[in-house]
């Protein structure tokens, strides 16, 4: 087990990686205050680790409960978020217990904002079951739930007490759910490491073969990644904003082709391409870098194109809804070179066409 | 016109205290970052205030829109803060947009809960028009919604920009409002301020009348109190448990008849009489002290004594899912003397029993 810190003075934490922590109960035992603990899982989740993760509680006298939320993005309303709170409430939780998310980035996200809300915040620790949880959603306190007009518009800025990534759970991943995971893991290396880029051109099969030196090394430089970016700026008033690589583009998506059909990850990658493409048309990066871009998200099994139906014209209006509109401007993250990237609110209108019109074409 | 501050490092922020200060727009103008602003209110005060607060706003080539919920604690509830939220999503309110809270106690907690979730959070300026808020709930970032099991049980930590605390707008206060107020006032006194205390024994119907020189000390010096506490103990981890001083019992009161039938601050008095007559009972006050407390609050035309139907076993019932519950201790703030309090867990249950029974005589 290797373990990382996320450096925030007084609610530092640490990220543990590695293998059989799920049934590890004295690793997140030291970071309870109280003795009430609510596991919050999904149903395809709770067949699978839910008795193993109460019973590691069980052994400490705690007092466990669970609730099973539907599975899917779909569900990461703020209906699901009160069912948590009702959960709670139903126990007779107090200010002292502690929210426990078992589960990918959706769990993580309402559990979380569960957690920030329920009397004004109580204890959580993120169990994180997907890779993408692992590398971004369980690490740097954002929660949320989502609007029907919009993706994560109603959440906290909410630090977990610890983040636990066992890879064990890794391997009961869908092939899909895992690939949306290395949609983050390249966004890291495009924002912040060219070498780690390299190591990720070479690794690529290693990857999707679920190795296990590969997997561990691509999990601990995200992690870390992500927790210096996050101890530099936890609220997202400069850098962190660069962790949205790709994402305006693909909340849009998710948006447009209702929460769950594409997965976040999936977004992602077809963002982070659009978003290559912008930077190279602002003439930030090569045209060899775009292409270079393009392949490894490909190598990853990853989209790179947009819905077929979507149009320039709802790429727009969605994204003027994004949360990083700030004066009425649309900030976006550009690519300044692969390795680097940076925040702009200056893209010209015709140029961000430019790119949604080359993405869009022949969309109705 | 005077301005308190509330020292809270980067997050410092006034309170104005004065007259006219509702068309005075240019006070919370330096504290707006983007355009847009929400202003949230209800529909007592819509027409009376709402029209005078936009046109102070419109001088300044804001965007301002505003919502409008119905009037009292009944619908201090998620559905209203979702209706907020919506109302944000609607106008496509950006992250850099202000929400701006014209009411009590309950606007300024939905709105302010609002404030924080709106894309993990904006802006936030209060303008409270009741006494209680303005001496109370507009201060200290304290905001949330009432569950049907608890009262504040879903919220946030959330501080304003700055609260505009008009005395003008407390002419328009109803009789019960307005008296309600005092009982947080009197709280101030009873547990921070011994010299308060003998003014506000001097001064209660002037108070009453609403004369313009005590009323504007006893503003000044509970907001002052409440800055100085909320700035050493932002998160109530300490000393800012005090200031909930009679509010175990009176929010077992006030779940127990159903939000809105007692007001808060009604609640809240007979609390005050209650803790003070367990104080007494653990030999930290004295009778006189105790008959002090009694005749200050009935000279404020406050009720002193518990709903005739609500039994001990409802109080305890409703106080074991009081937030101060830690570690299942219930936590009760104490008079050490008047002027002075601490936060115990250790009150014995049969002496919490005495106060209780004491209290509700005849109660079925």
């Amino acid at each position: 087990m290797r373990t990382l810190n996320v450096e925030l003075g007084s609610r530092s934490y640490p990220i543990h990686v590695g293998r059989g922590l799920l049934a590890a109960g004295e690793l997140w035992l030291e970071h309870l205050d109280g003795t009430q603990v609510m596991v919050v899982t999904n149903e395809v989740l709770a067949p699978l680790y839910l008795e193993q993760v109460t019973h590691a509680l069980s052994n400490h006298s705690l007092e466990v409960a669970s609730i099973t939320l539907p599975d899917g993005e779909q569900h990461k309303t703020l209906a699901s978020f009160e069912r948590i709170i009702d959960a709670l409430m139903e126990q007779g939780f107090a200010r002292d217990c502690t929210v426990m998310a078992l589960g990918g980035g959706v769990i993580g996200d309402i559990a979380g904002f569960a957690a920030a809300s329920y009397q004004r915040g109580v204890n959580l620790v993120q169990i994180p079951t997907t890779l993408l949880a692992q590398v971004d959603s369980a690490v740097g306190g954002k929660t949320g739930v989502n609007h029907p007009r919009g993706k994560n518009m109603i959440g906290a800025f909410h630090q977990p007490r610890c983040v636990i990534a066992d890879l064990d759970v890794l391997d009961t991943l869908g092939e899909r759910e895992y690939r949306a995971g290395l949609a983050e893991i390249i966004k890291y290396a495009l924002i912040a490491d060219r070498d780690f880029l390299a190591f990720l051109e070479q690794h690529m099969s290693a990857l999707l073969a679920r190795e296990s030196n590969a997997l561990e090394h691509a999990i601990e430089v995200s992690c870390q990644t992500k927790a210096d970016i996050v101890a530099a700026d936890e609220r997202e008033s400069g850098q962190r904003a660069l962790l949205n690589l790709g994402h305006t583009f693909g909340h849009a998506i998710e948006t447009a082709t209702g929460y769950g059909s594409w997965l976040h990850g999936e977004a992602v990658a077809t963002g982070i391409h659009m978003a290559a493409d912008l930077s190279w048309r602002l003439g930030e990066i090569t045209t060899e870098d775009l292409e270079r871009v393009r392949k490894l998200l490909a190598a990853a099994q990853l989209p790179t194109a947009t819905p077929t139906d979507m149009s320039s014209e709802t790429f727009l209006r969605l994204m003027a809804s994004d949360k990083k509109v700030r004066n009425n401007k649309l900030r976006l993250v550009i690519m300044q070179q692969l390795g680097q990237a940076e925040l702009r609110d200056d893209v010209s209108p015709d140029v961000l066409r430019a790119t949604l019109d080359n993405f869009c074409r022949g969309a109705s």
